[in-house]
């Protein structure tokens, strides 16, 4: 296979996951998001903390988004890190899962409930144990892993046949470039400037 | 501020953060890429690691490559990962920097050179200090850490006069999408599907 | 306060620590340590996967343990980190809880078994969820987060009464001296030298 | 082999560590110990941040120290985690590494310092460039990764022929009971109870 094909492959599948990307976050509901955006904004004015959790590349995308919170002065922290503090009343947990169904995640949530936290799902499946389970849900959509052959929902918007990626790619993709995109609107909203966020970012950056 | 407000901003960057990472991506060199695949899949015949590596979201951007690499029977790991055995000759070391001038990616990236590992490096800058010690540069562009109001580099392409994403964040996903592209090709090209994937990823995932 | 006094408080604990570990490790069951170590030394010889969990310091502890086990060329993983694989059949989890109550590590003890993997708990409880749920317990006594002030288990049996280490101080340092003297042993059976090991260490060693 | 012989040997593995610590410990210089302790309470009362840092077990170490830390409510963080800050002027960075010459460790120091933040090693050589560039070492004693076979430290004190616990063990198992007192004696100094402790205790224990 030479390096023509080899470079079609990549490209197409490039485009691909920008436009399925694309598609899913034109369908992100404002009022989702603009209740999502005052939660934190309330939690970050009430000194009150925000805990972020996912699993496998979900829990990726979380600590992405984590650490622009941080460069915010959010008082924020990863689920499972070293210094992570107890989770209290009125604290905010933000769960991201796909399918709505990952056990630790689930698991995790019910005990934010116990303990008087509010929980922000982000699910393609609001209807999941997560979703069920959340204060809130931000639906974005994806493939997830819970996709069958028949209804991978990017394909059938999309008509494509060939293989998109894999698992629960789309549905990151497009989580990540959402929360990024959040990023932007409450800088605006906080008054911050990338300046000031700079000056919070880690000075010894260990891989 | 109402809602509709909060909206505009909000579907505004993620339309931008898409614009700037389609451009991005567009301009990936193919030849670059297809001697990356060729490096992994010879590493993955050869029965060599593969070491990912990256500081802040870039090294988040590299964990999330490996656990795909992982799904893919490749043998690879996370620099700084409790079980990541040593680096040994003929090693690859994927090194992700957006600026190419992290300090401790740049450190990792020469002991790999010294034990005869070679390293490829996704970064913004090839004549970077990192880039200058690779034996593989893939040119990812970006808004760097580097970046400066006069040079933002997406803005100027784009001619937006709007805050973009702060810091490396187009840089992050832009590799993010290509990486994932990447997978793609590597599934087509060793013969592996998605139920293939299914089978590696974790059962217990925690957070 | 002078530095004779401060000095006098660290020096005291370090014995207490010390005295305590040393009286816990002693009361550890030979036979559950021989069980374990068939446990380790079988799956190794069939290729089959460690993994191991933990939450918070025994999570450091077992972390630490993972990674001599990496070095004595164990197919060995930590629950959580990118590139842990599916637990399968046969595999052994290795779940270490001083209460045994720990919900994210009941909860993955019992995803354990529901794959077939052999579940080997390490806590002070051998009747707590985490106890009852595992194919082989190792008991590791220590005062664990359920201790209540009457009952403090090393403290009865010490006789004293100063604060010794908090909460879960004595179970964790109990345990990571036990599993790295079961290092020691492992060597040994398997005729493994410190050198080795040594050619296994991450030459890489990030923070 | 038997469960005798098995059982013969992790005991006298176990007990081999424990006397090498016990000896070790007693070793650590109070004035050392003392200057350190004020450098962490006076960071805590001037707000600034600790933050630690360590490769492999020692580094996991370092955590188990960071964790308590959190719990007696210092700033602290762990470097290479989603949501650590940037070191800034008159923070505290506790750097620990046996040999003393860990790349990444010294790197990071010399960051450190560039910065205008404090290092203090904590290293079994106060010479190496780790504690060259330290503004406090406090020395623990320990087989290091440096060790060979004639000068085996903790072999030749012990006058042991047997293996000890390989590579970094005794160094790494003597710094943490050695941070583990040192938070007893912090508890006191700032009247702070288990039960406060205990407050600030994750709730959401994820592995």
């Amino acid at each position: 296979m030479g390096a023509a094909s080899l470079v079609e492959l990549t490209k197409k599948a490039m485009a691909d996951i920008i436009k399925a990307v694309s598609v899913n976050i034109e369908r992100i509901n404002p009022q989702q998001v603009e209740k999502f955006i005052g939660m934190l904004i309330e939690a970050r004015r009430n000194g009150r903390k925000i805990l972020v959790i996912g699993a496998g590349r979900s829990g990726l995308v979380g600590r992405a988004f984590a650490m622009r919170l941080m460069h915010l002065s959010f008082h924020v922290h990863v689920v499972g890190e070293t210094i992570t503090p107890a989770l209290e009343k009125d604290d905010v947990l933000v769960a991201i899962s796909g399918s709505g169904t990952t056990t630790l995640v689930v698991t995790a949530a019910r005990i934010a409930k116990k303990v008087g936290a509010k929980v922000v799902a982000i699910t393609s499946h609001p209807r999941s144990p997560l979703g069920k389970c959340a204060d809130h849900v931000v639906v974005v959509y994806g493939r997830t892993k819970l996709a069958k052959k028949r209804d991978y929902f990017s394909r059938q918007i999309l008509g494509v046949h060939e293989p998109l990626a894999p698992l629960g790619t789309i549905f990151e993709v497009a989580t990540s470039v959402f929360l990024d995109a959040l990023i932007v609107e409450l800088m605006r909203k906080l008054g911050l400037t990338e300046k000031d966020m700079r000056a919070r970012h880690a000075t010894i950056e260990p891989p």
